[in-house]
């Protein structure tokens, strides 16, 4: 029997097998925290056609059965089958693009002058057995033995006491003492030492990344991702906020991006052989609302004038503590934030774009489910966050959707016949349209004249694309069973966001007594930036008219900067050193914000003299 | 509606209110861990007479249902009631005999120029409140405070910053930063302080005793004490380590006691209206295993050869960490132990008798469940185990009990009529005989001519109060439903206890070149002192034939020592000294202790040169 998908690819599945463990065999993971128990909910898929067994679980709505859908740990085909996999259920594992970085990843460390310098040590013993003359226990033994070499103050947590004894007899005595500066002794492993394996982590709001590295040299044996269960709980974080102030929600919110991150790992170490114990050291990077949340620290505070973290600099814990699926001692690694709204991922992105290190002013923009800016160089550094909102990742936009299969993610329109020519990410029917398809869309709108300076669409053209909908005008881009349009509402709220981006670079530049000119570099971070056209969003509006030579993309920069400190304790200095550096502005409570953001709310600006390179193409 | 208890007291209860309930309001506290929803399965009372309703729960078997045995908080009387509450269901709180003991508490810790150093320090601050301008992170608002303070390199745990903020915002930034050297932040109160208590906890074998202290002057608020729930898996440390090498023994047994001492906490706190926050510090006193079983580490190398224990000194802990129901950041210490069979409870018994202090030599006994001694003075300390075995408590005597209501507690023989006069405790029907009464007896009967030198019954005695019962020949010192006696067997498991602890004391002073009459005090420590006839003990041949007025006894030592080490860090630091400078013999492997234990298993030894008393009273 075959399991079809819906990307085209079918696969075997086999009489009495669960359809998760048939896509599992061959590498495609669902999030399935519980381990196939049907107890987390996660594993969601539905049936478009064929037989099945399932067994209907609590954690399945009746409007989701009603829909067809079923967990995968659940269901057994009886005959050839079709399936959706939905989009929160799926973890991808050993994404090629990310795979094929790994050289840049271990290039860009050399070019930071990067030595290994990990963050748990190693210390060779060989301990004399107990005999009834020589009784001491064994931590008095181990202890004796650091005397002698002159290791004075070690600390000892119940952690460590808990799995020392096993672990010297195991290792007859013949161990590796692994400890971290305090110095704190962490956890005792064989004297020939076995892997010793990293786990780097990106907690984003929407999108969860992690990297399991190879802490002798810095390899990347693997990545995995997934989407963030905690959307399941609200888009923005905000509403996340909102949600971990209620009853157990502050629980429920950390549990599901532990067990997003737990299932990756799990699979990742599955796939590679790699125990459990050997990830002996975690780096995160997160916004300060996750990393507030990964600690299980109440964000409401974050969300009240006048916005305070309880931390931006959170001290080192323990994998046990925080719950993370690896070495329950390993120490783990948050980046520090700089504000409530500018986070560890931020300053994680901008010691990977290295701009803190260099003389010319550069810009650094990751425009995800939030939009974060900072400008400044060797000497200054400045930040903010513009509350873009998540529409660019799809949220609050009709058929607005991530950029994943079936998004329209460019367009081009004919100027005569205002018809539109899309592309659409895996070559496939159109279902929705992403972030870079939404702002391809509005410039070329605004080109063609089917839509006006102010973001209206212009009733007068002649075409059948523009039409009354159910909430107003909108234009169609894609005819089919499901038409794909963006209203006049959509247009609205995009313009706002490229609106609160431009305003906030504007600002931040002004603040420190410089003109958008003297940038002199723009790194566009975030999963949004890889795909994003420069020139189109110059015409938007969002970003300076800047020659494109100036723009870097980084790709997901936050889980590079982790990659970093995973290998080297110098660079997570430099991390704190940039958090330290940066000013934050707070836009919310500026009354020029107010200003910048009501001139920037016009295609592309109030002022078409900010933007030369759309003067000239208008004429 | 009233209830009858087997001690004649009579106490109201009301319609539809549980036996749990109605005995809590006179003040007589049983242990329900589950605060009596009927889960844990420990408020276990025996229904003599009288009708009531119940609620039949899976925590109790068939025979313990046939035995009228119910749950009190599931119970409810709809008459006049006769119950007998059951010995492992009592906590005793406000135990008069201990607090009348206050007096001598505090006396003592001023005769050992005691000046009250807390471990948890406290630093009174007034952070000025977050405005939009100054909008740095809660801690970092904390850290700068301390930076002016000159105040460098405070640790925080992910514990502290889980309620930091909360705290700072309801005491208004003006706060009480508690901290513990390290320095490690470890809570924040209220500026204005609270209650500042602390809680001391004896862990015996079979007795748990709890002190809750006030910190501010030591004064001993209350006390509570109650049986050891670890019982139900083993009358002894053996038994219980085999346990807890079981599949879940060890978080079994760690659970059991773990909720013993906090059913007691509850009680004091909630009878006291002191809240759970103002229990700021710990100290625990057990022996090696129980230490060990408290910590959650394995025990199981105690008891294979060559004993060794993982740790004899415990770093510091956090109450949360260690599930105690007291501040969740608490520092909990734990007396540091000797070796695996002289434990953390010697130590602090040591430190309550102050011998450590002195020039003369001493002898230290702890009889309870197992025997440990230690002889020595301020210059040297050397201490042994001497398996004694838990027969003084019951353990393994046909009619053996603790010394409690009901437990013949002293005997004599009439030498002519062989009739014995008893004495009960609580002046009551006799239940059983305590470990006074089983050395009563043994010399009484040696005295009088009913036993020989070797423990072996005279046959040819003319008293019907001898006689052969199902195990053997046995001596009746009580007649009623329930006969009293002491069998052969019994005798005989007395006479190896007392052997172990003679070859003991007998060897420890031979290994220091002394003999026993350099021996210038005897402290006697544990539950069982309290009562111990020490003339008797002599005739048994269980002490060395010393005058009596050498002889002092401590009562439970081990829990005034951690009243001692709860006050005081220099007090902690001098246990600590104590524990490093004693010399542990392993009795068990030396063939001179099987020597000196074959020569004592005679009454009183084989060599009645040893004990001229008793020769002389035998004359």
């Amino acid at each position: 029997m075959n399991i079809s998908l819906t990307t085209g690819k079918s696969i075997s599945v086999a009489k009495g097998e669960s359809i998760l463990n048939a896509l599992k065999r061959h590498e495609i993971y669902l999030v399935s925290s519980c381990g196939g128990k049907g107890t987390c909910g996660k594993c969601r898929v539905r049936i478009l056609d064929g037989k099945y067994k399932t067994t209907v679980t609590g954690k399945l709505s009746q409007s989701d059965r009603d829909k067809g859908i079923v967990l995968a740990c659940q269901t057994f085909p009886e005959q050839d089958i079709a399936i959706e996999i939905l989009e929160g259920s799926k973890l991808v594992v050993g994404d090629k693009i990310a795979l094929a970085k790994s050289k840049d990843l271990s290039e860009l460390f050399k070019s930071l002058d990067g030595e290994i310098a990990l963050v748990v040590k190693r210390l060779e013993l060989e301990l004399p057995p107990p005999t009834i003359e020589d009784h001491i226990s064994d931590l008095e033994r181990l202890k004796r033995e650091l005397d002698i070499r002159g290791i004075k103050g070690m600390r000892f947590s119940h952690g460590f006491l808990s799995s020392m004894s096993d672990a010297m007899r195991n290792y007859d005595w013949k161990i590796n003492l692994a400890y971290v500066d305090g110095p704190e002794a962490i956890f005792v492993s064989a004297g020939k030492d076995i892997a010793r394996c990293g786990l780097a982590v990106d907690i984003g709001t929407t999108t969860i990344v992690i990297y399991i590295i190879d802490l002798s040299d810095g390899k990347l044996i693997d990545v995995g991702s997934t989407y963030n269960s905690q959307i399941r709980y609200g888009d923005d974080v905000i509403t996340r906020i909102i949600y971990a102030t209620e009853s157990n929600g502050l629980n429920e919110l950390r549990e599901a991006v532990v067990e997003d991150i737990n299932s990756l790992i799990e699979t990742v170490l599955e796939k590679h052989h790699i125990q459990r114990e050997c990830i002996e050291s975690a780096v995160i990077a997160g916004n300060t609302t996750m990393s507030h949340i990964f600690w299980g620290l109440d964000p409401k505070h974050i969300r009240e004038e006048p916005y305070i973290p309880t931390a931006n600099f959170f001290p080192m814990w323990r994998a046990g503590t925080a719950k993370l699926y690896i070495n329950n001692q390993a120490p783990v690694y948050t980046l520090p934030c700089v504000a409530s709204y500018v986070g560890g991922d931020i300053v994680s992105g901008m010691l990977a774009s290295k701009m803190h290190r260099n003389p010319e002013i550069a810009l650094f923009m990751d425009i995800g489910t939030n939009g974060e800016i900072a400008v400044g160089n060797k000497e200054w550094l400045i930040t903010a966050a513009c509350s873009a909102g998540p529409c660019f990742e799809g949220s609050g936009i009709k058929h607005g959707m991530r950029a994943t299969e079936g998004a329209i993610e460019a367009i081009k329109i004919d100027p005569k016949t205002f018809e539109p020519s899309l592309s659409v990410i895996g070559n496939t029917t159109p279902t929705g349209i992403c972030g870079s398809g939404m702002i391809d869309a509005i410039s070329e709108m605004f080109l063609t004249g089917v839509v006006d300076q102010k973001g209206k669409f212009v009733r007068e053209i002649k075409t059948d694309r523009l039409r009354e909908g159910d909430e107003g005008f909108e234009y169609v881009f894609y005819k089919g069973n499901k038409d794909i349009v963006l209203t006049e509402v959509d247009i609205e709220n995009i313009m706002r966001a490229k609106a609160a981006v431009y305003a906030g670079i504007s600002l931040l530049i002004k603040e420190v007594g410089f003109g958008l000119e003297s940038i002199e570099r723009i790194y566009i971070a975030g999963g949004f930036g890889n795909y994003l056209n420069v020139d189109k969003a110059i015409i938007l509006g969002m970003i300076p008219d800047l020659p494109k030579e100036k723009f870097r993309f980084l790709g997901n920069a936050s889980i590079t900067g982790t990659y970093l400190c995973l290998l080297s304790e110098k660079l997570r200095k430099e991390a704190e050193e940039i958090a330290k550096k940066m000013t934050y502005m707070e836009l919310s409570v500026s009354r020029n914000f107010m200003d910048e953001y009501m001139s920037a709310l016009f295609l592309p600006h109030t002022n078409i003299g900010l933007f030369p390179s759309v003067e000239k193409l208008l004429k």
